[in-house]
């Protein structure tokens, strides 16, 4: 996929194209310049690797699981929820930290057994990197939402 | 999915579960410790963001393509060549700079229009974080291999 102004870019290259290929077939060349017009999207990318690991930080733990997330033109990856997940990214603008916030009134022990989950790649043409550490597995059932249920 | 050692462990628990269990009931209990055991794996998890864009490094361009790789069980997620794709990682051992290394006797001009390269995500386990910046078009061609052909 590509960025969305590199398709209408395209778009409006070939339109114009053939527009001017209409009075003068000479001038139509240009419009074929943008090379690989089979992989040109009106879609912004988005293409995420989530993953969950035990430890404080994605540096000092391995990965414990990993899935992808693809949310356009539809749902897909092996997020085991993909529909959902992208719907509940969508409702929080691609906010993150918005979805691991873990709720109010949620009541939770203090222990210390951290849980780390982390999102990268590209959110609506956007480069990711985020990663949240959750003090233990209740805040982790609290506030991992949908996204990084899996 | 989870991390090998973690499949390899619970294979393990239950192998010796069934062959203590055969033995006496009541110690074959352990062989069920492992809580999630429906989301275990043999498999390390691959999951893997893979983008192109034009720029010199990420931090200052935007994405222009981004496709998501995994390769365990099986080849899949949007990249047009997966099956393709992940072959080439497996020869290379997982190694990205192998497959961005522009080939000996590839005769390319040094002007500078840069596009960089990124994958992120996890293969085999261990996360990953890789970034190349090509000159120009043509060492774009000469080194993306099968892995950055989307």
């Amino acid at each position: 996929m590509r960025y969305i102004t590199g398709g209408i870019a395209l778009g409006s290259a070939l339109i114009l194209g053939s527009l001017v290929g209409a009075g003068t077939s000479a001038t139509a060349a240009p419009a074929t310049a943008p090379a690989p017009a089979a992989q040109q999207s009106l879609y912004a990318p988005s293409a995420l690797v989530l993953t969950v690991a035990q430890g404080e930080s994605s540096t000092n733990s391995g990965v414990q699981r990993a899935v992808t997330l693809t949310c356009m033109p539809k749902p897909g990856g092996t997020h085991p929820d993909a529909r959902g997940a992208c719907n509940e990214l969508r409702a929080a603008g691609g906010k993150f930290e918005d979805i691991t916030k873990v709720k109010a009134g949620t009541a939770c022990t203090k222990e210390w057994n951290p849980y780390v989950v982390t999102a990268e790649g590209v959110w609506e043409g956007q480069r990711v990197k985020f990663e949240h550490t959750f003090g233990n597995t209740c805040e982790l059932k609290a506030g991992k939402g949908i996204v990084f249920e899996f």
